[in-house]
């Protein structure tokens, strides 16, 4: 399962390299975890969280910044779900500028009640969407 | 080589479920790193950036996040320079909350001349003190 | 003068409240500005920066939030051009959910040169499209 | 009632011209509200919202800025309690660096009951330490 959007690095994400702040990447990550959800899973993450109280959070992550992102770049994200567990899911992305990968992150989120914290069973009407 | 602070989560920091915004973690950690080369560095990173053009963005970052921070939390985060080499700088971060490490980070920084974005010796007056 | 465009509430965007953390919707405007100038006036805000050294950092601003924005809210932002002067811009934002005004912004940025750190003339390149 | 602390300028807070994106000084003000209430109010701003699930969201707010602020800047801010109503509270905002007031924002929050997300009455618990 792969999808695809894009993004455009703005002024407040970029430092006085006017290179992207790094942390901001991965917020972009989590813009385009997002948008996955909702184009491709049936379920935007604001339902999931507001009705099921169901999250994602991060447990684990891990990125190269191979080539620098600017100012007013135009990227294309590739989201790629690697790994499907009963409670946890493990997600890769793709930061390319004009076909070059500029950032590779590969991701685990694991599926949290928010109200318990406790990790619980990625449901089935979810996990269907994720093969 | 290690070096102590300590941060408190700020209310814009955190989530809908009033966790921290994992990409923030990062923040924290260049925060941390900022106060490192001021306190023990013997130079300001906006000095390194504004007079010397040189500038250290991060070209490797992983982390665990094993306990979830939350808003109003006030944690110690512990840096160790764990590799200096002829451009490159290894570091990790500890971020510990009532004696608990929350969370684990590891980055690889470059030494980057910050107007021909190229990668730089770290200067001998740097080097030092990071040894 | 005026330009719409529209914009998704983000997860990161939000506070424990599940509310837009209001430094945000700041955020959000000088987003909808880089698309004005881009979309607009015939001209990348990051093209004004890197190559013309001429930037429009903001003097003045002024906010009512009237209805809160939450998480998962797509709004449609209006900009309009209210007065061009010499050197200053004033601009004013509606953001808008579901024909309801949420927030309005009003707000002064003075053409700057990014180097001398002056203020100058707003170029008659640019002027013509503001009318 | 005053109340002054002190911020440093981080690096991920300022922009490709190595000044505050000015978003960021809002978040600035918003931290200086949570110190205030925890070291003058004899309340933390995180057991305000998860125990008592009041919350102070901001209603209307206006800046001025009027000498930039710079990456590395060491900063005093004094939050001044300008009129304390039923429901409501004014604030205002001096951010100064050696002597001069480089921006100044008034603000007006409302209490808020963060279940029913009506306005409620500032608890005289609260209400004794703001005069």
């Amino acid at each position: 399962m792969t999808f695809s959007t894009q993004l455009t690095i703005n002024f407040g994400d970029t430092d006085p390299a006017s290179l992207v702040y790094f942390p901001n990447i991965f917020h972009y990550c989590h813009i385009v975890m997002e948008r996955f959800f909702h184009e491709r899973c049936g379920v935007s993450y604001s339902a999931l969280i507001q009705e099921k109280r169901l999250g994602f959070p991060t447990v684990q992550i891990q990125a190269e910044f191979k080539s620098a992102l600017r100012y007013g770049d135009v990227i294309d994200v590739e989201l790629a779900v690697t790994k499907v567990g009963n409670t946890s899911l493990s997600l890769s992305y793709k930061l390319i500028r004009d076909g070059v990968v500029c950032a590779e992150v590969s991701q685990v989120v694991v599926a949290m009640n928010l109200d318990s914290h406790r990790s619980v069973e990625i449901p089935d009407s979810l996990r269907e969407h994720l093969r």
